[in-house]
């Protein structure tokens, strides 16, 4: 059995990734290829609990070190429970964020210490690093004005601020250049079918 | 404004450490001392969130890992949000288990590896460790017969067996020995009269 690809998208509010993932999700069910289609924080039945109280509340409800933590609770459940055991069964997974927003967020935007969240990669996410990470860029304005626009229920990173969303876009920029191995930066501007043709040309080169 | 003094309380199940708790939370009070009794995991409302999710549920329904960053977590937003603030203020804590439960239950019991532990207590709770810690220790069975016949609702760790809550007993004497300079053991065996009297010795040196 060979091991499934592992890709996960990434990138700040508005950038439009939630719907690329669907999209490529169908283009690999298009070509025979059996996929997982995931999300964090959350994708497994504990993960959501703990997604549930970790993204509701006020926008101070918790400090960036305590959300680091939560969000790495999470990520280790829905590694044991959904991605580990469909990678090894030869799966595919397709995940809308995961270990790079929490270097995004609550690193590069909360001020978690960076050492401290490679500490917990390395603990957590260990040796099952993504193959394959797309990151969404856009420019923060256009990105908040697409979010706050769609009103979706969880609102507590929409509503920090716009330094906030600053840091986050350059910690998503820094990352890229940290990972170059699997990370590909994707322009999330223009028309949907432009950006999902960008997507495909990133996903070509892994495609069996 | 003289800082606080941190006492947490630890021990296995059954050793009669919550009852032993309040009493000393009394005592303490009956000599004019202002403090705040509080417990892990909870002790704040975000942590208490987490608690209701870290506690309940099947035994197996979370992994050592998991269950680890779970409980630092909680801790995190415990100590943000009521030890340092009451500490700084002069108050003092009487905490029922800390992060020693974590080294204890997750640790010794679960199988986390110990440095993993050690550095997230570092990130997490850093510089404010216990002034006095009292270990409560009791035969395995004895203690285990007591949870039981108290019927407690949360039932995740009383339902683990025999062999858990011996390395969990282990665990609690080897942070015992490892931490002399905080850690006090309890007997924990005889009439709870008898187990307030060694409370009070042990908490006696550090009385103003």
């Amino acid at each position: 059995m060979t091991r499934g690809q592992f890709i996960t998208f990434e990138g700040g509010e508005g950038t439009g990734k939630s719907t690329q993932a669907a999209r490529l999700v169908a283009a690999l069910k298009a070509r025979g290829i059996d996929v997982v289609h995931t999300r964090e924080p959350g994708g497994s039945p504990g993960a959501e609990d703990i997604r549930n109280i970790a993204l509701n509340g006020d926008a101070g409800r918790w400090s960036p070190l305590t959300e680091t933590m939560l969000m790495f609770a999470a990520r280790s459940d829905h590694l044991e429970k959904t991605i580990r055991p469909a990678l090894a069964a030869g799966r595919w997974i397709v995940c809308d964020r995961f270990a790079d927003s929490s270097r995004a967020y609550q690193g590069a935007g909360g001020g978690t210490p960076a050492d401290f969240i490679e500490a917990l990669d390395a603990a957590i996410v260990g040796h099952d690093q993504p193959d394959l990470t797309l990151i969404f860029d856009l420019p923060v304005e256009v990105g908040l004005e697409r979010a706050l626009a769609r009103g979706a229920g969880e609102t507590r990173f929409e509503s920090k601020g716009l330094e906030f969303h600053r840091r986050l876009r350059d910690g998503f920029l820094s990352v890229s250049a940290q990972h170059p191995e699997r990370c590909r930066l994707i322009d999330a501007t223009g028309e949907p079918d432009v950006v999902t043709e960008r997507v495909w040309r990133a996903v070509e080169p892994i495609l069996p």
